[in-house]
């Protein structure tokens, strides 16, 4: 068995961000060797989500209205009486799925034809991390 | 290691329509000849989840009114502006959870009473596939 | 390649009960001996999610009180004519995410600052069980 991990790093500008990851994480599988096997695509912040879906702006835009519609980022949540004003991201990310485990087939992510790997940042401006875990032979 | 790579393939009939697919994963982990592992079950296209939950059909028409409350099917949507008429699925799966990892423990599924593994597609009438990965020993 | 299956029990007192259980699959990570690998953290029952996320009542109060306001727990459902309660439960445990699977590195669970495992169960009041199923080497 092989295995390998690689921490992908962000310096998320805006609060709200979207980063297609695709390139990245086939990358780190064509680096560890592995043939066949599983990647874990995990954001280790708790406000983000990896998201499989389309790389296409006008969906994106369509998510981040939904989310606002059903959990309000501004509205009132005992989360921010901690001092914090993101408790909808931890809800949206939650919403979006977290994460995401992909196959490797032949050496190679082993994708849909319209299948691309986002993170979804729901509270940026900060420096956050991706986990990618990749197992196999 | 073992690996086992299977593509289900399904000629979907129906715009929305939801299949269950435990025998087929079953049969693929039995195939396969891994014992202790793990199996993904990832829907290949973006518009349709892979759901562990009850094989009840009123549960299933619950899920259907639910999505269509959050997100309405014909409500107005960027991404349909570029000809397309799914944006709402491409909503539904996320919130549906996108795919499942099961367990493999002596060579069988490993489920508890009530799960059964579905291929739920909100955008079909087309031929889609859904991918198995089984990795272990 | 090593493996280890662990079945976590509850005996859930309460309809709806957050549980934090980071320390039982850190303590199954440590006795498996797996270095490097995956653990998939799955509910055993469909009414029930695994869910990484803070370890804040305020927020966990936010998750059930947006999750009420999305699926009312009292609403009407088909799947309760067939003589449950529970179809909304059914629904939640969808909209959080199901299960995880997390990254096993050096020996332990390689987790984020405020990456907390918590079983969420919408449906108690009765035992339940949460499989552990580790993989690698």
């Amino acid at each position: 068995m092989k295995s390998k991990t690689v921490y992908l790093a962000f310096d998320t500008e805006k609060k709200i961000q979207i980063v297609r990851i695709t390139d990245k994480v086939e990358q780190a599988v064509r680096e560890s060797g592995v043939k066949e096997g599983l990647v874990l695509v995990n954001p280790m912040h708790i406000t983000a989500a990896v998201v499989v879906n389309d790389d296409e702006s006008g969906l994106h835009g369509d998510y981040l209205r939904i989310l606002e519609k059903l959990a309000p980022y501004s509205a009132d949540y005992r989360h921010n009486d901690t001092g914090e004003n993101n408790a909808a991201a931890h809800i949206w990310r939650q919403l979006m799925g977290h994460q995401v485990v992909m196959a490797i087939t032949g050496g190679r992510l082993d994708l849909g034809t319209w299948e691309q790997i986002f993170y979804f940042e729901f509270d940026g401006k900060r420096s956050k991390r991706v986990l990618l875990k990749i197992i196999g032979e």
